[in-house]
């Protein structure tokens, strides 16, 4: 009989696991039998001798049937899903999810709620006033079925056993293990029923990982963990060390993916949306080839169909969809304040810096994350950057709209702004989005 | 403020812990405000990245005044203590405090029952009929000042920030960590108020260290935090491959105490004795150098006055002292077996290896150790093993007697004697006993 105590003592020990020693570790997780202290010690064992892809690809299949798992084979062979790492104005999933189902890919995607620097894609949709983002898990299928999309945020009976150990990894510094990651992430995607998941690794500042060898080591990692369950595991490494799009906050989040669905978005973010896409469209064979998907892609933008299906999406939840043309109707703040570039250097500079996790902090500090789970968040603030690291500038351009509650946090995170912003007097090069993309 | 994932973190990325961090933890393990699971993950974090001489010392002095500190001051400036790592008959605590007692050295010895093969100290003493080994402070202060010895068992007051730590240990697999053992042994013989510590740090088969260098290593850093806290640490790295003596059990092993006090003991007991004996003995200034020590040691066993303090010892404690002239007042066993060396390889042998771990297990099996703590143990059975690896032996010599209560368990036990005895038919070398001495 395996103990507990085995199990620590064999992977401290730089030891393979067996499938027997994962079952009995996922099986006393979710019975509760393992103490929470043996688990720690193992969690930090793991952290540092790590686990194979063998492993790892076992103990994700045993913790995506620790609890419930949705079942979507009545809606169609391929259900596709989107998770970002999380990054600083990632509003991707805004604008992905509607996009993907205009053209065919149903979308069923289930979301966290932020913890950190801004919301999570729940709280952001949770701007749209009406919108009800806790379906259950019929409600959830019966608008996949209907629309070929939902947003959702998760439910308690999927993947329990990733459920508890990820609060425990919470509090025992155990979240940065690249299997501990990968089992987490991917256990959750296919509990959901999902079998197309295009994962977007974020690396930078503004990213949980900062360098991007090891984010390409788990993207890779995932991909590999895709085909040993059977599912298809797209993913794509992508820049954060500036943020995405101009947008930082929750309101000010989901206007930005409204005017990228028609066509107004900030460069970056059309770049990425295209990218991720179309490996989508390419592999659920709803496009030929790269070039056929970005370009039915652009087409469901131009000809306004995407931005149809956001509306139908924020309908089909009891949202407002008039926020579409009256962004207003989400909740605003009581201090807007545009900064401009104010640089004695010189007329004509470049943006060599626009430091995301400065801009993070600025927008937690005006109340757009939060810092405990459970806690409320503020919706209205946040902050726009409209620069981007390899861009020229000129003396009194707008720099930044900083959008606050009080005084006090409108001006601390101006402050914080010019810190994160960095010119040069010589031309920067623009760095890459896509560092590379992965199947 | 620090936190406690501050404190994983920053020894998960192998940084050096600070003063305040150390007492933060130490702290909050008294007063309950850690919970276990990132005790148990810090501890992971240090079997994996250390903790070096500074921050070892420091968390030593603050786990040495987490709870009482003995005060021997009014019976001199020496006190004296003796702990071994542990190992398969080692009852050389029984002979070394009557002896060094008898020679001026005052010694107040408080130990811990076994958990393993065999018993403790405290256990083999209560093999002597009578003999009251949980003494309360005052009494063993008392008997200390008097007698210039005393043996009992731990109290919970002493330490208690390493009796934490140390149940924590033993069920997460973070025992074998150099800092966590060095610190764990040290602070309670500092909590006890001795400041003379002859530490046996035992290595092989029937050790806890297997590897000579990490035992020397241990050795040395023991030593180092003892001149940190201005305590006199002297250490002696030993061979445990074979049984130290014959005698593995409890009352055979009072007995082997009591025939080496006599002047009858077995080599390598003696020359243990002497080895730890005359170091202890130089550095307490009573005697003039190691020679001088030997001398004086032997002379003590000789005039019997070693074991008249061993008499003294046991009455001071409420115990029959007529067991040393008559042994057999302690527990005896039902079966008693003498096997013979009996080997069809030819007449002439040597011994090529007494395993010890085999022999330990072979005692645990009889009854003579415990698996669980506070389990009864069988204070009559045990092992003797007459041969040691290098002698030479002949067809139809003794090898070893069993002392059992059930027939199965003398049979099983005579099976792994012999499987732990092994021959050669050409020249065997001596093992040396003493493989370093550190102070």
């Amino acid at each position: 009989m395996v103990t507990m105590l085995d199990i620590i003592q064999k992977k401290k020990g730089n030891l393979k696991h067996t499938k027997s020693e994962l079952k009995f570790l996922i099986d006393g997780i979710v019975n509760n039998s393992i103490p929470d202290y043996q688990l720690s010690a193992w969690l930090m064992s793991v952290y540092f001798n790590s686990m194979d892809l063998e492993e790892t690809s076992y103990i994700t299949k045993l913790m995506m049937n620790s609890g419930d798992v949705l079942d979507f084979s009545d809606v169609g062979d391929i259900i596709g899903d989107k998770h970002s790492t999380g990054g600083v104005g990632d509003k991707t999933t805004l604008v992905f999810v509607p996009l993907m189902a205009a053209l065919g890919l149903p979308m069923a995607k289930l979301s966290g709620r932020g913890l950190g620097f801004s919301g999570g894609t729940i709280d952001k949709l949770e701007a749209i006033p009406g919108f009800n983002a806790t379906l259950t898990s019929d409600q959830f299928k019966q608008l996949v079925k209907k629309n070929k999309m939902a947003v959702s945020a998760q439910s308690q009976s999927l993947a329990p056993a990733d459920g508890k150990l990820y609060a425990l990894r919470d509090v025992t510094c155990t979240i940065d293990s690249m299997p501990l990651i990968a089992a987490s992430v991917l256990s959750k995607k296919f509990a959901s029923g999902t079998n197309l998941i295009i994962l977007d690794v974020k690396c930078g500042k503004g990213a949980f990982m900062e360098d991007s060898k090891q984010a390409i080591n788990l993207a890779k990692f995932m991909v590999d963990i895709g085909y040993r369950l059977n599912k298809h595991v797209l993913t794509v490494v992508t820049d954060m060390n500036q943020p995405l799009g101009y947008a930082v906050g929750n309101a000010i989040e989901v206007k930005e993916a409204i005017d990228t669905l028609a066509g107004n978005g900030p460069a970056d973010l059309v770049e990425l949306t295209l990218s991720l896409g179309s490996v989508a469209l390419t592999k659920a064979k709803l496009a030929q080839n790269i070039d056929d998907a970005k370009l039915k892609i652009t087409q469901a933008i131009q000809s306004g169909l995407a931005l149809e299906y956001f509306a139908k999406l924020i309908q089909a939840q009891g949202g407002n969809s008039q926020v579409i043309e009256n962004p207003k109707l989400m909740p605003q703040a009581k201090y807007i304040k545009t900064l401009t570039v104010n640089n004695n250097l010189g007329n004509e500079l470049w943006i060599s810096d626009v430091n995301g996790k400065i801009i993070a902090m600025a927008a937690k500090l005006l109340g757009a994350g939060r810092s405990f789970k459970g806690e409320k968040i503020n919706l209205a603030v946040g902050i726009e950057v409209f620069v981007k690291i390899g861009q020229k500038v000129f003396i009194n351009e707008p720099l930044a709209t900083v959008y606050a509650d009080t005084e006090d946090s409108l001006n601390i995170a101006c402050d914080y702004v010019y810190k994160a912003v960095k010119f040069s007097l010589t031309e920067v090069e623009t760095p890459p989005l896509i560092l590379g993309s992965y199947e």
